[in-house]
């Protein structure tokens, strides 16, 4: 089975994501206007839920039974868009997901503390939960997140980035809130400790292929499906899997080029093609792409010997959902 | 007794305050260089640390005996210096405490990122405490903090802003950190209700108080006292009581002469001298000192029922030096 789109996953928790967009929306409700504003616009622009169906997906799985499942969904959700706002604001994003970004709507002021009040909101709406271990968990997570971030911006137009820098960036700043959602499905339904790391394991090599393919979108989807400009990671200076594998291959001459156009920071677009061109001849992106797959077999692997009472073949779906995904 | 400097209310809890300062350090600890060191220098540049303070002397006030106390004042001056860091990139700060402010050193992009992982370390460090209550203290204050944040900007450069907006603003801006620091105090000694709502009482006025005099010391102060420019909030088109109280006085060409200035945006020393001519006028700065002294009087009444094994005498002292400052 080829996965492409992700209508069929959220067929199987139809009813649990439509109390998750409901409170998503119900609990955006301060006293200021132009804050409810900025919050609805940016929950309104259509993101693929993905934190919040893994949470729900994985919780179905482990046979959860409760309603706590739902708040921790929009907990996680907050917080990938609080970073969202503030990346808007850090990368000049003229666009987000196909709308115009909320820094252009209303200014950097305004949308770095919309993204300040969604970390606190999100936290607020997991201390209801009442779950110190779960609250542990995604305060974690949102730590390694900004952590990673700050790193990306360190090594932001370094040309000698890592493979290992890479993985750190993405298995903190993308895996850690999937992780986070995996993990907390598990503890919700009270499974032990060995199931909660296996589960955590699944969440984190699925977050990190889901960041891989990402990357390999970039420089290969159209306009249209991904809502950002193409090319976009490049012309701003962000290493990503297919590049930096493409560059421990290339020779010197092509690296001097690659490292040239990175250090000019005038990119044309036969600039982008070109080493576009580049990482395809060092079969940059087959290589990113079999990393990727690597993490998902292994996310698998962590799953292969639970005993579940939840559809087990979801979250293999989910798996495949994310290697074959277009947009 | 005219207190005019912290230096002995300091005295009163100098073991444990040592502590807060070795905490603040200690648990900035990232694998992320230039993390640790945006964090360390905007710790290192001298805070008055006055919501660590204010927790430590109410849990002295209220008999505490244990240690969590420590981790939850650097919880609220984290996130105290989360916000001094978003601050920064939204007013385009030059100085702060007297250095040069984290985005003129580090960029706008690592210090909101900075900003963030202060929240995160922030959570994290009170979840260790693993009191739900507390927790909901602490977020819910977050909340608000962000929400009177994003009003101000709104605000901002906004003649009409009455005095009603300006305390909500200062109320949710300020004192909802001082005021979860009393009640964090509260709920660590296990005190019924009442006491608790008393001492949030006693705190968000003593917060409220703290920053009318700010504002008031924004007009006033010398640029060595405050360690930064005079007339700072009018040049950035924030609208603070004294300005409000001479506004809803004056003539009509005086707030004619006002808006037109605010309007223009461009700053001379003789326009920020007639504003400060204006306000004197009117005593917009001898009415913000006495809504000061009111809050600091409901304060004070608050704690007057309060039998305490702990040192009274020391929270009258703050409130007082909250009066009295000069920087």
């Amino acid at each position: 089975m080829v996965l492409k789109d992700i209508d069929s996953l959220l067929a199987l928790v139809q009813d649990d994501m439509e109390h998750v967009e409901q409170m998503l929306m119900s609990c955006i409700d301060t006293p200021v206007e132009v804050l409810n504003d900025i919050c609805r616009h940016i929950l309104g622009s259509g993101g693929k839920r993905i934190r919040p169906l893994i949470l729900l997906l994985t919780a179905r799985f482990c046979g959860y039974r409760g309603s706590d499942h739902i708040p921790l969904a929009c907990v996680l959700e907050y917080i990938h868009t609080a970073t969202l706002l503030h990346d808007d604001v850090i990368d000049h994003a003229e666009m987000r997901r196909g709308s115009s970004s909320a820094h252009r709507l209303w200014g950097n002021q305004s949308t770095i503390l919309a993204g300040d009040y969604f970390f606190s909101r999100a936290f607020s709406l997991a201390v209801g939960v009442g779950n110190v271990r779960i609250l542990d968990v995604i305060a974690h997570a949102a730590q390694c997140l900004a952590e990673a971030e700050t790193f990306q911006v360190a090594k932001t137009g370094d040309p000698l980035t890592t493979e290992q820098d890479y993985f750190y960036i993405i298995e903190n700043k993308t895996a850690s809130l999937i992780e986070a959602a995996a993990r907390c499905s598990a503890i919700l339904s009270g499974q032990d400790h060995t199931r909660e790391l296996l589960l955590a394991d699944y969440g984190r090599n699925l977050g990190i292929a889901f960041q891989i393919i990402d990357d390999v979108l970039d420089y290969q989807a159209s306009e249209k499906d991904l809502g950002k400009t193409i090319g976009k990671d490049l012309q701003e200076g962000c290493m990503t899997l297919p590049l930096i594998a493409a560059l421990a291959r290339g020779s010197e001459e092509e690296k001097a080029m690659v490292v040239g156009l990175m250090n000019s920071r005038q990119w044309q677009p036969q600039d982008i093609a070109a080493v576009r061109d580049f990482i395809e001849k060092y079969q940059g992106t087959a290589y990113a792409v079999a990393c990727a797959r690597e993490r998902i077999n292994a996310g698998l692997a962590a799953l292969a010997s639970f005993d579940t009472t939840g559809p087990k073949a979801a979250l293999g779906d989910l798996a495949r959902y994310v290697m074959n995904r277009t947009s």
